[in-house]
């Protein structure tokens, strides 16, 4: 019974690990995100009983991949292991609600949605980026904290002054923060926040340039800065990794340097000895 | 006396460094910043003697915190030696002005807004961030003057020229700064400022053109390389402070290849001596 | 026949090489695209038989340019072996297509506006310049895909979420991601799309936003981060070929280390030799 | 006579060379600057005659500065050698025109406005952004001209296709060109420009999105790359020439480095005498 077993977890994790089963699943990721685009064309309702077979048939494919791997592993509890089995599980497993109860259509729709984000964690080129990407969360974290102080300064204070000018603008404190950031990106900021409110605030523009210098300035700044930090650390590792590149061989010399000292310092001792003799033998003669 | 006064000083120096009483601090200024939020909507006006309470409690816990932080100073002007207490003494004794004067509530409102400010005193990180952006601000004066100029000369072609097109527009030399820093921003500039011109100047492009031009060229010159100098030079400090990375392996070699240098020195003339004596002795005999 | 026919080939040659006569195709090619402006200019219409002429006599040239080329060349089939060629012969003969046949009349006036790009393959600066850039389009790839991929999941729950808001904007999928699109360039996505969302649904700020913020910050990132990689590289390279600038230096140190590094163990092991024989004399004496 | 106009210039020199006139100087030009300003607002024109006599005494006043250079200088023509004094002149004797002409009054008011640009010209700091900008103008220029072949070939197309669509927008190449600079800096290019013109032509978006994709991607990484590339090449010179940062010290090593080498070659080739020697003297003994 067992010796069955281990042939089928072998020939299951070759399956696994074939190339062109893998094409195929990134193939059926594809068709399932091509699916969910078509359904939102209305003149797609009548292929509707095909569209649900395909689903039920993408749906079982995922569920069966999945299990497969699953069986693959040696020991089941290690596929929780790895951060994208995780996901894979969990997009996988959510999509098995059914689609036909009334109610939860519309979760169950969203969740078939995240299907596409397989995508990324099965093209290693992609998985590398978002794996960056994640890395350079915490540094842009305090400067996020920043710029959202500001924001909520700004928006208190706007709420409180220009209340009376567009209720639907500076409301409240929520409204107020949308307003602002409808600034931040210049969308109608001036045509249809600064003018209407200089109207009645003549010096208004003050708040609204000292905001935009201010936001400009910090992102400008910060988010440059870290961009450019985080990617030159990056290149660096990369290139003491491979050893090739100015940095890689910038420590290959200090290390050789080292090498180099401790040589000269073994060969000036000896020419100590040999010069402290020949005066000697000279001496001695 | 005196012992009781030092015993208490040092009590409070150590509640001071707490880690749970800043927490608790940032907590009260999180708080605060709530407070101020929540009065922005109509609806919490039926809580508005808890809010005031709530805002009486704030300001004393604040006044009491600032007490503590002044008496476990060994010497109460040592306090305002450094800028974020200085920072901090502000912000709390503005915000004790009454809000009930029904003249100034609209400033005793504004200053409590500040308060918000004081999370930037409490953590490290932030108050890290914004030394370096201050840092930065000295370079970034000259490029904003130049700017400035160039603004200022548009403006002033700009309303002599364009007075007659739009008087809310190019009405005077402030108006049209307003009116040209929209259009640096982008927004709505074809649409509500060059078109509308156009149609009186036909070569107003000209104008439009050369001034979006000049500003993103500036803008992109100037400062991009200025916040790459900056973060640079501030990389460099850091690596050599910590003695990793590149530039302070280079740095290491530098100060090696003196000293090997001296030791080759020295190696040369110990040899010079021997060489020198070996043939000698070799005359001699 | 034969050396008539190799002596025309190599004046032909001096023709192609000829300074003079490549100014005066950049000039033709000027003047095409001219042409090709001026006949959007409805004034220009009885300047209709001049105009034909004119490009006629563009037309004959361009044919004219590409045989001298072809024939210039030893081997005939030799000229279809540089990408730079075919791109010219391609937009040469595409624009023989017949202008009169009122069918095609559009389609070989576009193909008449792509003679403007024989600039291009005409001055080299630019032609470095485009091979730069399409050096740079692989890497650039994978960010696509992944901001594609990020677009496709919003366009997907845009279109089932807010289908019945407004069918122009969420319609289907394709619409979706043209609206976001439009977000993504900040151009009235406020004012536009997200205000008139919100009436429905006060939540979908969290959509925009979080779409807003993932695009911002994987654009920056990435962006940002494989243009200056890309640059680095290009400039190291540059550096070490022209054997100037700090990486060369860097590159030459690395060099001249391995040679003194054998040229020290030479030296030791003399040193060694002399060390060891030395004593030996003493001792021997 | 000679002693008495050397003693003159002396003086003038002197004075000129001073910082407080230099000062007084710049505050002239500032007033000059607000002077203009004013003249924009309506309810300045009862201080018009006080502006005429200030105005009259500020070019006045130029002129004299001017004046005294002119003679401080040892040979009058070596003023004319620097490219800032022609600066100078050419605009404080443009400004001597007379306003009271009625067909010149606008010339004269817009040479006046130039008078800004002396602040260019005093301000040290200033001076050095200018020259660092015209510097990175020669690299830019190929850049720019391949953008502008893009947006001819997209001009054409769009004159030709979408002609019927907006008369006002794509009349002729010129008119379109302008549209597609307003599509390039994102203003109101979809509500505006991409969506009329989808009405008629449904596949109009892959001519605008196209665009704006080939126009990013040329201008981020040509804009970007140049900036770079300038800024580390400027920096590297400055620390060449300051003796300081990486840069130097590389340059510092390689030339130790150089010395090195030939003492170390030195000193192998003493060794090899003395090593040369003492087997000698053994075998001699």
């Amino acid at each position: 019974m067992r010796i069955y077993w281990n042939r089928l977890q072998d020939r299951l994790e070759r399956l696994r690990a074939n190339k062109l089963f893998e094409t195929f699943v990134i193939f059926v990721i594809i068709a399932s995100a091509l699916l969910i685009g078509a359904k939102t064309y209305e003149e797609t309702s009548r292929f509707d009983i095909i569209m649900r077979w395909l689903d039920l048939g993408i749906t079982l494919f995922f569920l069966f991949e999945i299990c497969i791997r699953l069986a693959a592993e040696k020991r089941t509890l290690d596929f929780f292991k790895k951060g994208w089995n995780i996901f894979d599980f969990l997009i996988v497993t959510a999509s098995l609600i059914p689609i036909d109860d009334s109610e939860m259509v519309l979760i169950a729709r969203l969740l078939r949605i995240f299907r596409v984000l397989r995508l990324v964690s099965m093209i290693p080129e992609l998985r590398m980026l978002l794996v960056a990407l994640v890395k350079s969360i915490p540094r842009m974290g305090y400067v996020a904290l920043l710029m959202f102080i500001i924001f909520y300064i700004y928006a208190a204070i706007g709420s409180f002054l220009f209340e009376s000018v567009d209720e639907k603008l500076w409301g409240n404190i929520s409204l107020a923060m949308l307003t602002l950031f409808q600034v931040a990106t210049f969308e109608s900021w001036a045509t249809a926040v600064l003018y209407p409110t200089m109207e009645h605030y003549p010096y208004s523009w003050i708040f609204f340039l000292t905001f935009i210098f201010l936001n400009a300035f910090i992102f400008l700044n910060m988010m440059i800065g870290i961009v450019l930090d985080v990617m030159q650390k990056e290149s660096a590792a990369e290139q003491l990794e491979s050893g090739e590149g100015e940095v890689a061989e910038i420590h290959w010399m200090r290390e050789q340097m080292v090498m180099m000292a401790e040589q000269l310092n073994r060969m000036e001792q000896q020419l100590g000895q040999v010069a402290s003799q020949t005066p000697k033998e000279n001496k001695g003669e």
